[in-house]
């Protein structure tokens, strides 16, 4: 599934810090010479509306639709806010799909990018520590959601604060991950925290400022590509956080921003998740009882040029019905299998290698499947083919796989062919060159991964997660991580027992 | 939302121990003594056809409609499984329903669950590590999932560790908190593992014994309650462990397990829904920006003894639109709200305590609201009457708030009404009392808390968690715990280089 | 233990950011317009030879005593160190002693103090980001310990970075506790990480910045108050930076900082010890088995108004040898214990509540103890009188204890008491007031306290860590944090596989 | 330095368990029956005296001095306890000596170890948890620790949940490590809890099962391998518990045991001392500026027959003074430098590889030294012998360096030479085989260790922990958990608000 996060308003006010040191704070008007800013917060009105663009693809750009909003202080149309319509959703949806599940940067995958944005955040809290800059965001949300100059400030100043705390090297440590040993010599246990790519994120008009930036440097820090959309009555706050965000070195590229009302959001969302991957919702359903692994393996040329083939035959061919070695088949028919093995079977350079034959003197009953170990080679470039691949990459749950091999130039096909598969539970990279596996690790999302050269799904220490990524509700067992994350929430409680400063007033409104 | 975790199938074998110390088990037939089991796994047949039972309220149940199995490996009609339908489903809908959303124990709640849970685990480890229970479940899992009595004993084998893990006090060590310290003295924000109370699981047959069991002692450990339903074609084996689990302990009204189809499992999920809370599903929508909190304050008889209530009234019209320390309200008009605050003056004994009027002098534009602070009394016993609650908790996001109060011994009311709530943002307990305390938090699910007798949401730190509990989906903001639970996905890569063991020699097929 | 860390050399440079950005910087003086510093890195020499000096208790002091220093380079007398020798020692040991045990800050003591050092740091980080300032130090640093600009600068730069990790709210995640459920409702153990009061760090000559800063700020953030000596070849550097952290927020009265050499700082230190406490060395000697707690109650005059002592003679009387209630005592005979009750009885005020006799027929032999059940009451002020103190707080190793009383506004006398004894392993406050918890848990160190009206050392949970503070070598027991803090040491691996960028050339030496 | 740790005596009871279900167990004796056991807690007297037993690699021993010890209720001489005098320690000394100071285990050697301790506990906790078990050791306890059932019966309780803790997977996840992503990609930094190697630990007589049960596993599970001392007074206790840990599967030769007054165990330390590494306490006086890491590089064969070294010579001579890439030394002078390599080079066989001379036209003072970039060639085996080795090993904190050249199969030897080294700071092992950082790493004690084929000191990212392993005072510096570990103590507060159970009466006695 598509992380896509609804942010509810929040209630009551934003938590402040003591409000004491703004005395000396101007809030008379010094906008214009901000570097990053294109409208001036005391200057916007019915005679002088500003205009509110959008983000796509590193480009701001305007619309043939403008939405026009009043002040809520005295009814001017003092802001126009180019909305996207249905023509216009495409680069949004393309600069979604062009983000891979793995993310624009993972523990594997350009980790650079966490100290860069660790450097963002350093500017970007310095600028809205300066009394001029957190001045003009104040003003900007108090135009257009009014509230007191300390509650507008405060708002600011939370947001200050919490870019100073993933300053330096904090953002890269969100990425810490944990190891335990495993069962042998060689053999541990990791668990990273993985984006989940292209996120969508929708925010509400109470806290212009505050939500969208927490929620977008999150969903940044963490590898993800957000596409943002605000209440449009408040967005303009954001749009000007937008291009302050830039100047302090955050990548045009990295965020795209629109206006455009709930049903247009929808409708990327659903291009995007056709586009990209077919939601995999069904796995989730209550009715099937589906597996999340495609069994299927890609064989280095270096491997293709050993026995390995002929001796994955031998030790097919060892299994027999009477130890249950080989055994029914619960899901599936005899006949199904064999049906779509000649389907297979028919891609130009397809091969049968082994099985592919019922099993002998049985008396399993006709419901359940009865098939010997069977492994069907297909071309890489054949897999690839719109017209193949989902036929390939169908599950079957029995003793049935398909077998490809990749020369050494081809490792970014076996990768797309990686991306574009639909569930990602368990997979096996066995290799012991660790340039290797951080690339592949890099750049694929399988949940539980077996890395090295003793890799496999059958001898993983009993206690490790278990579970497919990429999914906000994918459920991992098997660890007291999986316990806590599956079967609990998180509950934050506040303790405030005092005591009262000595001489405590009752301070102003806010 | 309601936790309702659907378990895929698992490719490919369960991660197993070296199984080379098996060879002083003696895999024949020893069943009839285990003082747990009703059925003796070597003598099921067409003749002597087993059952399976379901459990509700602490209950072994048949039902009058039996669905009967084939034995995969001959076809004869080997196990009757009592199915219920849908006359059948109210006791189930019960007992979810019965257990509160903040779940059977939390920090806050029968701490010692923890304990006997921790214990419940080591009894049940140690009866698994014994060779006549082990087979016997090895051999239960044969006869319903046919595989090679290696793998099915290693399922066994991985459950026992799993077992073993959550012996002792490891069961509280999941429930483990972490605290930071506040912005001043007696301020800590802390962050807790909640549990969602009733919860469901539905598991496939491939791994009859190891998914049902860890996903269902991972929900009891951290304080669900839980309906299991496994795939009936092997649910003999879990319900088999179930009464083994019983005889370690386990509560017998902990768990309810229940065959069905899954229209029937639907069906009662809805109605729990339906029930116990509506689903908040609207929340999450894209339309609409819907806050999380309704805005009411419950005051104790002690509070209400004080001029509370005049220094608020005091306190409200200090505040003036000039300095927008009151404002327009984006969402509701003024009509709307005073609509709202009329039908709720017509509950009996309820009354305005202030406010309640249009603001004087103003240029808002009518598509927005203008109110002056205004709160609403209504009586506590009129607020839990079914026709009154859903008017009183109705949130209106203004300067708009019911205020109520309670006797000593009304608590009980007060937290049922917290109970019958939708939404569970936040919450504020004022009093620097640890008992009282205790049973508020222990009793209650706002993701966000603040206690104590400074509590207040505009006062807490910059830092701490904000979001709702209860949904699996929920999204927390400000923290680094937020953005990492919120914005990545657990990955997890098991490493095994190797070296190869010397002398090492393909093994038997299993 | 006093908390005493020397820092030792670091071979090879530090580790370095890429200093390609590194262009725009013009090395040429520009120090002038600094505003923290006192010195200018260019002009040093000869000629017009700098001076360091030292700060104490807030003040920036000189000595009759300098040490001159020769540039590395030519052997020109260019630095003056004011060296402080042993007669200018006591305003030193003064500062050092005035700081008690539990630190300047805790998480029940002056929490804010966090924030403020969190914000010195994020200003401080912005100054050394600036060119101007990074320049500064990086040529002060070559001038006394030279190696390349890019090296100087390099170390420069990690300090920066290290500054920007804790700004925000990144001091106080340090602080970050944890709790796990305990057996019963209402308890709950909770683990903090304690200062240790007063310390002192010795830094060597090769890191004149980076190993200071960062060791002095780590101090400085968990709440210690340290006492900083760095090698006086290289001392300018540190010294200017105090200035600079001082300019940036930092008190005046956190740290202070010395010129001496290795004897006179030995001297302070023994001297602290002295005065502060007696160093608790023997506890970890081999000879001896000693107990780390003197077994004292004081009682508020709440509890004095109840029966409570009555009640406790009581129980002691039910105690008897047959069941072994009461019994031998292995390291004290009778008529040590006797002694000492009667050394008790003779100061002023003190009395007999019960015991204080000889077992009644027993045969325990006379190398052993034998005593019923005594308490001694010593009226408090009595107990604080430096003639007295010792003989009270001596422990007993057996059916022992002094009983004390004092009235409400005596805290601070009870808090004083605990101060100054030697031992600090295990604390109950029975109390179930959280501000009079917080205030006697915020200045107080022991190890392990139980704090609630049902605290008690006999009825916690099994798992709770055991062990005193405020010694680095301290040694807990019970849990898994305590088993990996006692008996693992912390290792670090950086792996660093490559690839090697494309087109990667030889950069110049460094 | 050596972990040595003295348990000091704890005040006041063990934490219990309710109690309330001891009704059944019948302390009257039934030991006979014991497998494990070799004395009848019942039947010690004068008349049939117990003795008590040491346990040195492997073998459990007596000694030609007995200690005779008094029974504390009746003064019979009722146990004979083996004493160790001077002439027998040796069989100790070399059984702690033989253990490496990377320990029995740790993440890169014989992982398998956490598992079979996993095993251990469990055997062990669930024995303890048969009444006949626990009685006996609550009898065995009573006899020489007089204290009531319940007492003594609540130590073997927690010593057997504490077993229960550690079992499955539990020891294991003690050694959890965590990594952060690094600068670029291929760059992470891990942080392992490593042993200490040999420890010792000497226990008092108040709790002579719980104490030394619990460190000694807590020691074992991190790797080490302990000698234990318990107070002879009590020692057979432990003596008997060794036997049922042994029973339960744990290596005879894990754990050593003796009984001997405190002069001989002070001689035994010091002797491992003195033979396996000299004490590194200087690294830690006030005095000196000591470094940590001895510069030496251990060339693989693959390496030497590239143009390596020359091309380290042409870097070398790249550096000048002018630019500071080369300086003064500031704690060598240019004679002693040149002495000390006039010495290397009278060892057989070695050579100057480049340098050795004093920089030309400087100005440096002569108290400074002024040497160019040398490098020293020692044949590998020549370093190894105990005439050389400290010579070669000295740290010359200057430009200076030791070069030596290994084939594949000496790989042994230079790891013996890493172990007999002094100081562990840092190491980079240049490779990027699995299997070879996997052997080096598990076989080494290096505090900070970089690895890979890009590893070097000076590219690592600036947030590692930089520190020696290996001392329990190491101080690590540069990260969050440097700063709490060194800066902070652990404290533990354990709330017990209640409330009070309803109907709860005072118990009896215990």
């Amino acid at each position: 599934m598509f992380r896509f996060l609804v942010c509810r308003g929040i209630k009551g006010g934003a938590p402040q810090k003591a409000l004491s040191s703004l005395g000396s704070i101007n809030p008379a008007r010094s906008v214009s010479s901000l570097p990053f800013a294109t409208v001036d917060a005391e200057e916007i009105s019915g005679s002088q509306p500003a205009e509110v663009q959008n983000l796509v693809q590193g480009k701001w750009t305007t619309s043939s639709t403008w939405n026009t909003l009043l002040d809520p202080l005295n009814g001017e149309s003092f802001i126009k806010v180019a909305e996207v319509d249905e023509a216009g959703i495409q680069p949004y949806v393309e600069s979604l799909s062009n983000c891979p599940k793995h993310g624009l940067h993972n523990p594997f995958k350009a980790p650079e990018r966490y100290l860069h944005l660790g450097d963002v955040s350093a500017k970007a809290a310095h600028l809205l520590s300066l009394p001029k800059v957190s001045n003009y965001f104040a003003r900007l949300i108090q135009r257009v959601s009014p509230k007191s100059y300390q509650q507008a400030h405060g708002e600011v100043q939370v947001t200050q604060k919490f870019l100073e705390n993933f300053s330096g090297d904090q953002v890269r440590f969100l990425a810490r991950s944990f190891a335990v040993p495993g069962n042998h010599l060689g053999q541990q246990s990791h668990g990273f925290r993985w984006p989940y790519g292209p996120v969508a994120i929708v925010t509400p008009f109470n806290f212009p400022l505050e939500i969208p930036v927490l929620q977008l440097m999150g969903a940044l820090y963490m590898g993800n590509k957000p596409l943002l959309k605000v209440d449009s009555k408040v967005s303009i706050v954001m749009e000007q956080a937008l291009r302050m965000l830039h100047f302090c070195g955050l990548p045009v590229e990295d965020v795209d921003f629109i206006n455009s009302d709930g049903k247009i959001m929808n409708k990327i969302l659903l291009e995007v998740d056709y586009v990209a991957w077919v939601c995999d919702q069904d796995a989730y359903a209550c009715s099937g009882q589906k597996c999340s692994g495609q069994s299927i393996l890609f064989m280095h040329e270096n491997w293709s040029a050993t026995d390995l083939i002929s001796k994955l035959k031998d030790l097919a061919q060892r299994r027999k019905l009477e130890d249950l070695t080989i055994g029914p088949v619960l899901t599936f028919t005899t006949e199904a299998m064999l049906e779509h093995m000649n389907k297979l079977l028919e891609i130009p350079g397809s091969k049968l290698l082994f099985g592919g034959k019922e099993l002998e003197n049985h008396s399993i009953p006709s419901i359940y499947g009865a098939l010997k170990p069977t492994a069907v080679y297909v071309p890489l470039e054949e897999i690839l083919k719109d017209k193949n691949f989902e036929l390939v990459t169908k599950e079957i749950f029995g003793p049935f796989q398909i077998i490809t091999d990749y020369k050494n130039d081809q490792l970014p096909i076996v990768l797309e062919a990686l991306e574009r598969m639909h569930a990602h539970l368990t997979a096996a990279v066995v290799s012991n060159d660790p340039l290797f596996l951080q690339e592949v690790i890099g750049h694929s999302v399988n949940g539980t991964t077996y890395a090295g050269l003793r890799a496999r799904t059958t001898g993983a220490p009993q206690n490790h997660w278990f579970g497919p990524a990429g999914d906000p509700r994918g459920a991992g067992i098997g660890t007291p991580e999986a316990i806590k994350l599956v079967w609990s929430c998180h509950r934050e409680i506040i303790y405030d027992y005092g005591p009262i400063p000595k001489h405590w007033e009752i301070p102003p409104s806010t």
